[in-house]
């Protein structure tokens, strides 16, 4: 039943909005690597006809999978370095231009990440992500403080999680690929059993616009773990991405005909 | 003279743009507090009309002032916390929005900042930046380590520096207010006098687009001090506020009626 009083006309709308059956998915993916299989998989095309404005190393690849408009989105490489523009300003920007341009029904953000052994974490291990938070964004001002940590709920799907039997954990962001000892005391204080380095930042952007929005973060590198972050990381990065690639089509494939409210 | 063979139309073309008189200036401020002198000094209006999309906390203020057309935008209050949005995030989803609505021939990153007395810096003192880089975003992979750290050069203004006998040095800039050790190494090898929470996410977006950008930053803090930083800052606000207002109108004076090459 529907709430009476303020809000109730937009409560109707929202609800209206959830009955829909998903029609257009908007995947953000950091670094090529982890999005090239997915793109694959789903045979989305690159765009010949940019959406995104000139000068910006932004890529889009689209198509139509199982009736639904799949764009897959990823920030592309650094104009002068020419490594993937991995990190938070990158993401944003990328997600704040596509959702402007495609108006997506679901944000779908995919990629590796660390995780936590403490926290029942393994070596590709793909989790759903409850709630997102940023690590190293630390303003010891009341309310900023709060602010900083950005804590978000990811939208809930229940049924999702149970069919896929997917790990479910808290996700942490963070610029950085190591972890500095006020990382991890932030990361312990957001409960978080997996870290990324976009995560937050997706959400955020997704919140400003009210766009649904859920993570799938495989897991390539053990933080707590005796091996060195980026030496794990880059030797688990290709293997990992393919069991990112399965779960990501698993979770399409679940979506195709659903409303968001059955998911 | 213009260099023959490939580039050289691009040159000229660049060149050109140099030797024109500044027309239109973007203003990218972070706080309110920063802001509103600015606002009130240059006489510029709220827009009522807005140009970005609905759903963001985003603000502009326009006017003319001295022939020149200013559009000043800052990131606004957090939609569920109400503080205002620091930070790189948005600091860059503004730049990049107002960069695409609003064309500009010159952005002006001005606010507040931390100062190191080692490196000369004293409470209320205005910075012109010569460099900016991030602190915050290490990736101990070869290549993405530099594109972490994000220095760059800020458009150079020999002229404005000398006439307004401003200081000058690097900015370093990450999501916190604080100061980790991690944070310091990289400050120390970034050769920072000041510290921020934005400018290089400006910077960075900014140069994406290939406008030329400047950055004027007001000590509030001396972060190798012996006060707390969140103390200090926010008793010395309203004062710098008034310091960094001035020098901004005064920048602003000077470039009136001269192009990008005079400066």
């Amino acid at each position: 039943m529907v709430p009476h009083g303020e809000g109730s006309e937009e409560a109707m709308v929202v609800q209206d909005e959830n009955r829909k059956p998903i029609s257009s998915i908007l995947i953000v993916i950091a670094m090529q690597t982890e999005a090239m299989p997915v793109v694959n998989k789903l045979q989305l095309k690159e765009d010949l006809d940019p959406v995104f404005p000139k000068g910006v190393p932004w890529v889009r690849y689209h198509g139509i999978y199982k009736d639904l408009h799949i764009n897959l989105v990823r920030p592309g490489k650094d104009l002068t370095l020419g490594v993937d523009s991995v990190g938070t300003i990158s993401a944003s920007l990328v997600t704040y231009a596509a959702i402007q341009a495609l108006q997506p029904d679901l944000i779908i953000n995919a990629g590796t990440a660390g995780g936590f052994k403490v926290k029942g974490a393994c070596i590709s291990d793909v989790f759903l992500v409850s709630d997102v938070a940023f690590h190293d964004r630390r303003i010891p001002i009341p309310v900023f403080d709060l602010y900083g940590v950005g804590l978000r709920q990811c939208f809930s799907t229940p049924n999702l999680l149970k069919e896929l039997n997917l790990k479910s954990g808290k996700l942490s962001t963070g610029d950085s690929l190591d972890m500095s000892p006020q990382d991890e005391a932030s990361i312990v204080a957001n409960d978080a059993t997996v870290k990324d380095m976009e995560g937050a930042a997706v959400a955020y952007v997704a919140d400003l616009f009210k766009v649904p929005a859920i993570f799938i973060k495989a897991v390539t590198d053990i933080v707590d773990g005796d091996k060195p972050t980026a030496e794990e990381f880059l030797q688990n990065l290709a293997a990992v991405t393919a069991a990112l690639d399965l779960a990501v089509a698993q979770v399409i494939d679940f979506i195709s005909g659903k409303c968001l409210s059955e998911l």
